[in-house]
């Protein structure tokens, strides 16, 4: 059994990867990327070198195989575009997958911009509520709100 | 005016660190911890010597007029014992009164419990609800549920 690592990356500003998620991505097998254009910039940066899947939202049942393939061979690092995968980013398709394939899932802390946007918001509450993408149409987004 | 970093530090795992957040920690006039003793063990693992002001929950009001004097006079870094500040953590009562004073507020990414769990649940929500400490009475939590 493998393990499938879920790690958050920088969001517009390269200082924000922690040297374990850095680690992580030097650490594994293979790479499953949301786009691995925008990936290869962060690994070249850091001199990191590894197989990329293309694995993207809203086709993640194509990419599914692969990385699941993957994940027999050795441990795979899931990555988006910028901040937390699965959270508005592809991602929930693959976690569920491994799980019940066996797998262990573990998540590599790093940028969030829920949380960046929270932390600074001075809103007093003890909880909140993430609608993720509104949607565009007036009228829906009229009576989601 | 100054700058207010709500600076998110390591759940357990001290790998967890930006440089951003190392060098923030640096460069600041002084520090905001929920826990002054647990952010020395933090910060003497990386040799930075700060200013440490206490900033508690439940007593934030009492903490405040430091804080805020320290701003007066440079930059400061608001830290909790683990996670991001101000969610399930002190801090939104100051982040909101250095807004209203003139400061700036700057988020720095880092771990999150919220994020790391829901990262990993295989949850295929677009969105989700976060409900802060749950009550401890078991009526009050079986109407909240």
């Amino acid at each position: 059994m493998s393990r499938l690592f879920v790690v958050a990356t920088p969001i517009g500003n390269l200082e924000d990867v922690s040297p374990r998620a850095l680690r992580v991505l030097a650490e594994v097998a293979a790479i499953a990327a949301e786009d691995t254009r925008v990936t290869s910039r962060l690994l070249s940066r850091h001199a990191i070198r590894k197989p990329l899947l293309s694995y993207r939202a809203p086709v993640e049942r194509r990419g599914l195989p692969r990385v699941m393939a993957a994940l027999e061979e050795g441990d795979v690092a899931l990555v988006s575009d910028a901040g937390t995968p699965t959270i508005s980013d592809p991602g929930q398709m693959l976690v569920a997958s491994a799980w019940a394939a066996g797998h262990t899932v573990v998540p590599v802390h790093g940028p969030s911009s829920i949380m960046a946007a929270l932390s600074i918001s001075g809103y007093g509450g003890p909880g909140f509520t993430f609608f993720g993408y509104l949607p565009r149409k007036p009228g829906e987004l009229r009576r989601l709100l």
